[in-house]
């Protein structure tokens, strides 16, 4: 049963050919500590299947008629390919990507997704990280490439793969409920690191 | 795309109230790692709702006709409350975890779902883990309770929480095609421990 913390409320993007888990394992810390998120799909299909073949059946779409970024107060990006190929096509997201970003809202990627920050030049002059594979990309618009789990540059969060998704939602939950809620979350999930 | 590494197959039970991110944290490593692994539902629906109300279309069900234990070498437990209940109720998947535990075939289980093996007498003078809350179940049925994100005993491999799923599914991939290939994974999911 879920108790809302808070009255802020995330979106968490699914492009056919996403990385499940990583959208989910950060959905899933994210509603453990009480904070509510929508798995939103951007294709118009609110079930979306993965690059790894899993179907997830998302809470809405933005295509829908009532869809509205102004629901929200921290939008998350997810990799996998071609995921993040999709994302990166969807205009309606990374147009409302770019306002919201330049606007200094939050905003978290993972994996390949940071990729698309950068070809948007959000990320010029920024701290960030990503899979190894895409931070020449990052290098290429400006970003300076740090090898941390995680790395929160402002109002952009940045992380590296599944490996690091637990450690991307601990940080998403500090960020909204401080360090006691994070705590209470790192023992529900037997956090041994 | 999946390209198969073995032919050997794992198959995960899904039941509604499921951790849906413990089920397909396990499923992603022994995917990428090119392990066939198959999402059972044991609802007879294929769609099962997790216990943070996320729905997951699995690939078959445990009520399909053509359905048979012996097409699998490893199954798999995910916990989540009522998820584990439901498990634990479900005499089909029970009768067939105890003759195939029995006949040292290998079983993994984690968060709550080691419960189930103890209560099935399975864990009896054997080391496990399981979630905190329920390591009083392990010890109650004669298990010696080891506090490892991972333990191994025999053919029976128990972990901790979602928490420690990627460990869990570093130790399937190890067990299932070596070393070589779980560096391989660690590499694939930026495994920073």
């Amino acid at each position: 049963m879920f108790k809302a913390a808070t009255d802020k409320r995330v979106a968490t993007f699914f492009a056919e050919g996403l990385e499940e888990c990583e959208a989910l394992v950060v959905c899933d810390l994210l509603f453990r500590s009480g904070i509510p998120v929508d798995k939103v799909s951007i294709t118009g299909n609110i079930a979306v299947t993965s690059s790894h073949d899993v179907t997830v059946v998302c809470d809405r779409a933005l295509t829908d008629e009532d869809f509205s970024f102004d629901d929200y107060d921290l939008l998350f990006l997810p990799g996998g390919m071609p995921g993040t190929k999709n994302l990166r096509a969807c205009e309606q997201l990374t147009d409302a990507v770019t306002a919201w970003t330049q606007a200094g809202k939050d905003i978290a990627a993972v994996c390949a997704a940071p990729s698309i920050l950068a070809e948007l030049g959000l990320l010029e002059g920024k701290k960030a990280t990503s899979n190894p594979n895409f931070q020449s990309v990052l290098a290429e618009h400006g970003a300076t490439v740090l090898n941390d789990p995680v790395v929160v540059d402002g109002n952009i969060i940045t992380s590296k793969g599944l490996g690091t998704c637990v450690e991307l939602g601990l940080t998403l939950t500090q960020r909204i409920l401080g360090d006691k809620a994070t705590e209470q979350l790192k023992d529900k999930i037997v956090y041994m690191r």
